[in-house]
């Protein structure tokens, strides 16, 4: 595991396209049954936003634990990896309940960072 | 502002790279400047990872913050995604100071997802 | 409910000291039982410190929704009272587990008041 | 430090009658200046409720790390104890906001501990 990509078949963009896909359709309005799926149970009229907001919080505590775990070499670095993935997981959750996602993120990540053109970089070699 | 990208110039893949860059060359060892940049500020020794850490536990606050000013139509929806994004940003600074990076969270997600094909089906239309 | 005590027949000192004792007796070493005690759970051997940590980061994250709750007027002020009290309950089991107790919070809060001559003035009325 | 008091001259109460009302004379309201005052600064109109909320969400993060410094022996318990008293101190400003206090939070945990009658208990020894 480095910060290279090892595994050239994942792509960030299918992977979130991928997911607004699943999380749209756990929404209560587009029959998303609380019974048999975890998100439509957190997206749930009644529940939504606390119960996703709640574990936000745990999330993220579950992040802090897990870096304060790996600085002492008492867990592996996937023990990080798994918890930032349950974080970021949880805020696409949040996101879909308010109609946004994670292009919305990536946007306002690139907007930052000045790289409005990476599409364009990203069709060549990325240097 | 949609779950859909409006802006079709925006590559998660070519940020994360990007970002991936940028945030390694804040490294101490890369001669990261504690006196010039944001990120080799969190990242200098004698400060990693409890900056980090500590951001990362107050932008989940600032996410659930917005979230609940969202639920109340008190803020916009922008305001949500900067927060989130914000969360994100210190996610993979704690990231790349354990030699991690964002494509580990994809590719954790898509195992999750059963979507370890993602490039081959984003080769084709996403249906 | 104002900021001051409406029952005079509860005094933080007392609670405090009943919690500690209560507290104590669910470690592990004390005979405390997971099977029937849900602070011996969170204190059990292999469960502490991290169950209850998760627990301080998802009560935190309860408190700042229900102050958000509040200040919408869509939940009542018992409903903060409520996440906080869960909220100095879990830090009072993180506590205990490392042989601390609420007493030490108070003292530590009176250092930086400079009020350690505060029981002198107890014994008077309190102005 | 032990959880048993080693300085008797310390009350919760009386600590607890302190800070409500030097938290109180930080309100708006009151004339609470921020310029000259942390408390104050915090409560200010519109910086409350956030200013405070996103204090507690850091503060619990704190709490968190000190926990696992000390699980690891890589800090002392006063860490634990500093972080706590300050994740309660910026509680009471939420509660203190609201016009809630600690004798509310008190009153909250004496009745789940079905403790209502502790200040008779309190009048006698505490065992």
């Amino acid at each position: 595991m480095t910060s290279q990509p090892q595994d050239s078949t994942i792509s960030a963009d299918a992977l979130f396209a991928h997911l607004t896909r699943v999380l749209e359709s756990r929404k209560p309005a587009r029959g998303g049954d609380p019974a048999s799926s975890y998100v439509a149970k957190l997206l749930a009229d009644g529940k939504a936003p606390d119960a996703f907001l709640k574990k936000i919080g745990e999330e993220a505590a579950e992040v802090i634990m897990a870096a304060k775990d790996l600085q002492d070499g008492r867990k592996e670095r996937e023990a990080l990896v798994y918890e930032v993935a349950d974080l970021w997981f949880h805020t696409l959750v949040a996101l879909t309940h308010f109609n946004l996602g994670a292009d919305d993120v990536v946007r306002e990540l690139a907007r930052r960072e000045g790289v409005s053109g990476l599409a364009e970089k990203a069709a060549r070699p990325l240097d």
